[in-house]
């Protein structure tokens, strides 16, 4: 279906505005009065530079305070709207949206409102414009669609119709069913917006928290179902108020826009007959696995330090460029040196996905505008398909190691069979086998990543890693940091063999030193511990307070919190097991954390994360 | 009375927060138990560091799910109690707050609650310390304070009180009138929050929204006199859990946190016999009129253009520093290209407010914690009394130029009776006369000044200038710029000869180019905007589709929307009257505005600043 959005939802000039919607990809936007008002363009040449980019007008709004008014302010009403209407002709614009009054001269008379929605129908016509009529869900009587919609059917006028918005509709709990009772042709209008589930005020709500459908708790695929089934056919468009988008750069946002409207529409589409053109991407293909996590350094010897206490063993290189392969049971490090390498030091910069189908996730990835990396390789390097994150993190689809080699279209193709990417190194030292995992204490896998956002893009990424990658979302958690609250939100697989911690810290200013982090998994956290730091590792130092409140709070023996004393090991745990967790000191913008998790513990120890942050603050490194 | 801190209220280490408490003054603190277990120190160091900061410990907390719990679950409450009383008594912290269980497996049965309540007592006794129970607005069962205080008596144990926090009372709802009911004795402490009046989920409201007393919409002076009147003469204790103040530098919080206490005080003293020991800082003196607005400025060409064409005329030069006096009628604009100037350009460093009596002005400043700047002053200049205000801006309390030279003890002293600021200048030219208002369209004086403050300390500034200047403040409003809301409050004195817009862009990226600006009242806009075109000033151009939705809002005639269009003036009407405003270019941080009140308009055209921000924007030189 087309898709539209409006330029309230970017920030910028209108004209910024306008490229980002069109540079995303959008057929249309809806022109919001005031980014004109504020626009040094004449309509006419805001009309041109639309078109210009290959995007139609879909929408004029707001007008506000029109309807169910005394006749000497309605006479005003219909002054305004004569000259709105003039302007939209001059900006080729065919549809005005009209908002239930909040007025307080508003009289609750529904009559008297289609009577004047009626004679404003009539002017519209004469000016060649349709006039969308909305219930704002503080509207001073009209606050409901049905109600609207009744107002709309007794004024009886084909130019006018009704406006559906998601957000007023579902904020005020209203039964979308009710919707297919409207005739889809009288639906002039469709505005999607979700919103997180918050208990306030629904005016603050709708102007500040808004967001893009599938990053927060409404059920938009639900609705939308019933608005294809009445038979609207127009344009799916976002209107989303955000204070967050308004500061972030338009042009992500507008992509994470359309992003989010094409996911829409795939989760919508088994609900419709086939007739309704859904936008049908590649469906998803689940990661199994983490097959590396690649770091990025300016100095190996400090990395090779921290890898080599850990128990990593460089097993491999790469045969063309200058990237090491560090590995430990199931859990591969890439350490990098090559010419990404910043003063900013060591960085994670890059993540390998295990893909059942890694050409089919990267189609899927591509589908759903996710920029697709080049392939700087080598002629016979392995062709890894590889898309970058919201936040820069490179992603690469992998077929697991111990897999046939991927199969699918590329396998098909005329050219040699597609090789793996370990394929790419040669062994250090023919001589020493793999490392393996020897007795308890070692490393089995990377258990997840912890990935620090842009304060502008956390909820782009959460639905980045749900839409595109196929992963599920878990509750966002607040973790309070010495310096402010941090949030935090994981997504896995359904095995829990890939988790990747998104997190985001107070303010923007903080995403300069965006820190990144790995977790490996042990079955032993305190032998792994007790190792490390005989090899030379630093782990970060935990307050005995901490330990005195586990005592306090806990059943633990006296020996074992004597051990995680010593060791400076945190635990946690919740409905389902223990978590058993420590953290190396930070080198460049990245650090380690050993964790064991007993009996199907699910989360990530976020209760001990203030205990940890302050402990980096003390350490002068501060974590995320 | 003695006042305290909760060390959740500051951000920073332990150590940190108990160091900028002391600084600021405070008597002790609460010990937020968080803050604690992060701390490197032992629980015998902090004690000692406390003491050593001359601090108190007044309250440990918090304890959580306590009471009314199955025996086996309460048996393990007493468990975790005798640890965290043993662990006060290492502190030196005799009271701990217990709050009111949020349990699933709480019971609602106030006989078992006080019951097991009696018996946490009894063990808190054999520690030495005391138990004050607290209902929190969303605890399960026990929510409200007088439900708290009934489970209290029921206990009837010495070592068990309530402990009373304004927000949990307020928020809900409740008359704090029946807390005088409670023998005084039996609160054992009280916590004082502010919030603004919002409709949200309750708890939410609590965790991120809280703020100083004075800072919010409660009416805190009023509970206040009710705990008083009830007897207690405990610690006025701050709990604030605000995301801003987490992030903000401690240092300013504490002293922004115990001007509030002051200033509390101070209101609620009126209420209460004599014998109740609250600060009575030195009265309130309302500013009269704006002596002037300083800038400092690396080049003064630029500078002097500007206010050449907008009328001021050179009038004198400062006998000692390189500073320049511009005038036009009451306007007054010191130019001062000093040491301070910097390469940010040109700046709005300090303001002179003129005030019925300087020096009692900073003496209540001084008393409540505003920095007293030094007089860096030749030996015969005048005394100029002046302080800083949360953002840095100096702020100079001076007699009016008109009046008798001021009086009070100053004058009373053995020296030369003070002089005026004026009398440190000498006019530049002893034949020019100083310049007079000449004719419609000059400049009369200074209408407000825009200060955008830094994003951490909104609040504290409107509490500056409310508490300290006396002034009073307005609602605050949003303002949508192109890159993020803007929010605005204006504080001014009674009829309106003093009006500062305190401003705070989106996010605290933004604190680096804070824009100040200067609103400069005329009678005829146009005239003035017209001879500041003809003199060679640049007026900031405004959309012309801004002038066509005039237009279509309002009755204005054809000619004088033609001047409006012309010029660049935006319109904007209250229920007092008409408000008509223009910009002029911007010059390094610094930029001039036009205005024409007519009927006793109130506002600061608040509803034409998106299309202003834009303009600013569009010129490449963005405003605030």
């Amino acid at each position: 279906m087309r898709t539209s959005i409006a330029t309230v939802s970017l920030s910028g000039s209108l004209t910024e505005k306008l490229t980002a919607a069109a540079r995303a990809g959008f057929d249309g936007v809806e022109i919001f009065e005031n980014d004109l008002l504020a626009s040094p363009l004449t309509p006419e040449e805001i009309r041109d530079r639309t078109a210009d980019l290959g995007l139609t007008i879909d929408l004029y709004q707001p007008m506000r305070d029109v309807e169910a008014l005394p006749e000497a302010e309605f006479a005003r009403s219909l002054r305004r709207a004569r000259h709105k209407f003039a302007l939209m002709r001059r900006l080729g614009a065919d549809t005005v949206l009209v908002c239930s009054s909040v007025s307080p001269l508003a009289v609750d008379d529904d009559a008297l409102a289609a009577e004047q929605l009626h004679r404003l129908a009539r002017l519209a016509e004469d000016f060649g414009v349709r006039v969308a009529y909305e219930a704002l869900a503080w509207g001073r009587h009209v606050n409901t669609y049905d109600h609207a919609w009744t107002v709309v059917e007794t004024a009886g006028h084909p130019a006018l119709g009704t406006c559906l918005d998601s957000f007023h509709i579902l904020a005020r709990g209203s039964d979308p069913k009710g919707i297919e009772d409207i005739p889809g042709d009288r639906i002039f209008f469709l505005q999607l917006a979700d919103a997180p589930l918050m208990a306030m005020d629904v005016l603050q709500w709708s102007r500040h928290y808004r967001c893009f459908p599938g990053q927060g708790g409404f059920d938009l695929s639900g609705l939308l179902a019933h608005v294809l089934r009445a038979g609207y056919r127009g344009p799916l468009s976002l209107e989303v108020f955000n204070d967050v988008f308004r500061q972030a750069a338009a042009g992500p946002t507008a992509v994470d826009a359309l992003r989010s409207l094409l996911v829409l529409q795939e989760r919508t589409r088994p609900a419709l007959p086939d007739g309704v053109a859904l936008a049908a991407p590649p469906a998803p293909v689940v990661p199994t696995g983490v097959a590396f996590a690649e770091l990025v350094t300016p100095d190996v010897v400090p990395v090779a330090g921290l890898l080599g206490a850990l128990g990593f063993t460089r097993t491999a290189r790469h045969r063309g460029k200058p990237v090491d392969l560090w590995q430990q049971g199931g859990a591969r490090v890439l350490v990098n040196t090559g010419p990404a390498a910043s003063r900013e030091g060591t960085a994670l910069t890059a993540i390998g996905l295990e893909s059942p189908d890694p050409a089919a996730a990267a189609r899927r990835a591509e589908a759903l505008l996710a920029p697709v990396l080049p392939r700087r390789r080598a002629l016979d390097d392995a062709a890894l398909d590889a898309v970058a994150a919201p936040d820069g993190t490179e992603v690469f689809f992998c077929a697991p190691i111990g897999s046939p080699a991927p199969s699918g279209p590329r396998a098909a193709s005329a050219g040699p069979e597609p090789r793996r990417w370990t394929d790419d190194f040669e062994p250090v030292d023919a001589g020493v086998p793999v490392a393996r995992p020897a007795g308890r204490g070692s490393v089995d896998r990377i258990d997840h990543l912890a990935l620090t956002q842009p304060w502008h893009q956390f909820d782009e990424a959460a639905l980045f890693h749900r839409g595109v990658l196929g992963l599920t979302g878990q509750e966002s958690v607040d973790v309070a940091d010495p310096y402010g609250l941090h949030r935090s939100r994981a997504v896995t697989n359904a095995d829990g063999s890939v988790r990747i911690a998104l997190g985001v810290g107070p303010a923007p200013t903080d995403d300069g030193a965006r820190i990144q982090h790995i977790a490996l998994a042990t079955d032993d956290v305190a032998e792994a511990a007790r190792r490390f730091r005989a090899a030379g590792g630093r782990l970060l130092p935990i307050p005995a307070n901490y330990h005195d409140d586990l005592a306090a709070r806990h059943d633990l023996d006296a020996e074992e919190l004597a051990v995680l004393r010593d060791l400076g090991i945190l635990y946690d745990r919740d409905a389902h097991g223990e978590f058993r967790h420590c953290y190396t000191e930070t080198i460049g913008r990245v650090f380690f954390e050993l964790v064991q998790r007993d009996g199907g513990y699910r989360g990530y120890g976020a209760q001990n994360a203030p205990v940890r942050l302050a402990a980096q603050h003390a350490t002068g490194r501060p974590g995320r």
